[in-house]
């Protein structure tokens, strides 16, 4: 893995990282950039003393207008959101013009996470596992980021409903997909309360005191 | 991870295991049951004193009836085919009753193999993500059955054909998800050949004696 294997983690500067990390969850928060369905399992992750979160996704809907739909270059997500999506939401998009091909896209929850031992890494793949995020593993590792870990199910669809301005599925079907798409979403968000749980049935029995105290200070501790 | 980690890999019953998979992958090819679209992959992983592959698709296309595409049953896989499909597979597909939802679904390779080392698993992940294989990850660790690394590109697509007896994309529309569909299993191939690529670059200087011999045997030594 990058950084060479098996190098210690140095715990100082992880530590330091952790904090900038979970400080940022709550700057999010107040501007209205976090995926709110995640913050229960992000505070879960962080209260390990070992182990603290980075990007991650509940599950969503976007619409992406490109030859690929796995392309992403910014501009091409023309809709994104963590919640089911309406028929008048879809309809207004693809009646835009579109260039290369529309996709609708449902993804299930994505979790990153940085461990400070691939002892703990090997905790958070067995929560997964147990959760069905089937597709987890350790990405990298490296002597001050931490080996990162990947959590991640099945969960997916990926619709062509335009082909430039070819209608692959006619407008009179769209509330069909949408129905079906937000039935997949609904599996996506209750596969991350699976992972909610399975993380609080094997919550350690010390916990990372700095975040335990700051959950207190912003009076969400009654979540725990 | 399972079985406990920094357990050091038991390198001799690992060796009987390599053994047992390589012979597999020529019996599969025998009976015709093997991706052949693999083989040079399978070779030149196999070439590394460090490795042996496990369970692996080059990429292919799959038609499902299933009100998941995700779920696999066995039974609701109606079609495979890891090479281009033609319209009138679609076809025939289609006009079959279809009981929950059908699904055409377009998969990037993905690759199993088991390292006798983290930092062999570390070099097979550089060699994965020069290749454009972002996903992949180690999955997990067993002191036999070795470090197990997965390697998965994001290349996917999963279009509702059908939703019960409904056509939700026309038959008149079919030809051009085939085109598509064929397109990006065409990014799928291309994927493979670049990780075949990048393997070759990074070849140990010393190679696994024993496999170097079953090729040549086999009069297969001409393509490494």
């Amino acid at each position: 893995m990058t950084g060479g294997l098996l190098v210690p983690v140095d715990l100082e500067k992880w530590g330091i990282r952790k904090r900038t990390f979970w400080n940022r969850i709550w700057e999010d928060l107040e501007i209205g950039y976090l995926d709110r369905d995640l913050l229960p399992l992000l505070i879960e992750l962080n209260l390990r003393p070992y182990t603290y979160t980075l990007s991650s996704c509940s599950g969503r809907i976007t619409l992406v207008d490109s030859s690929r739909p796995w392309a992403r270059r910014g501009t091409n997500v023309v809709f994104k959101k963590h919640a089911p999506i309406t028929h008048e939401e879809l309809l207004r998009v693809a009646k835009e013009p579109c260039t290369e091909a529309l996709w609708l896209i449902v993804s299930g929850p994505i979790i990153h996470a940085s461990t400070a031992s691939l002892r703990e890494a090997g905790e958070l793949l067995r929560i997964a596992r147990r959760a069905g995020f089937k597709h987890s593993g350790v990405l990298s590792m490296h002597k001050v980021k931490g080996v990162i870990v990947e959590m991640l199910t099945g969960i997916k669809a990926i619709h062509m409903v335009k082909k430039g301005e070819d209608f692959i599925t006619p407008v009179s079907e769209l509330s069909k997909v949408v129905a079906v798409a937000n039935e997949l979403l609904g599996d996506a968000k209750e596969a991350l309360k699976r992972l909610v749980n399975e993380a609080r049935r094997s919550r350690p029995e010390r916990l990372d005191l700095f975040i335990v105290e700051d959950l207190r200070k912003k009076q969400y501790y009654h979540i725990i």
